[in-house]
């Protein structure tokens, strides 16, 4: 089964990578850009072919080692099958 | 007008975080993981509200700054507002 993760940045905590991007942007010539932050994208295919197992799992990886729960939020999406 | 770009290695390119990631979880225990590949998540707020106007913006700002095309896919999408 096919589950995919984001993290990203609570809001307030800083974003240097979104802001050098921001800048690069400016720079390049783009200005109707307001903001912009960056975040990690996992794609995992999991062995187990059930749904709350593979939220449970995926969502005790990202608390151990995937996610900082200090400083990130995560949202796990489980994919359709294809 | 919010819109979110996920860049994903090629299948096929090698991708060291996401083996890194693969191998701790293993070491943690963590057994039936098949595979895990690494991206990158770009949150963007845009001046503009008109759709096709966001998604023309950000295929450019992919294109130029946020994928490397040589060895990354990108997808953008565009979020519902709220």
């Amino acid at each position: 089964m096919k589950v995919q993760v984001h993290t990203t940045l609570k809001e307030g905590v800083l974003d240097p990578q979104g802001k050098a991007v921001e800048s690069a942007l400016e720079n390049l010539g783009f200005n109707g850009i307001n903001k912009i932050r960056q975040g990690k994208l996992f794609d995992i295919d999991l062995e187990t072919n059930n749904k709350e197992e593979a939220e449970k799992i995926t969502k005790e990886i990202c608390k151990i080692l995937l996610a900082n729960m200090v400083i990130e939020d995560y949202i796990v999406k489980i994919l359709p099958d294809n």
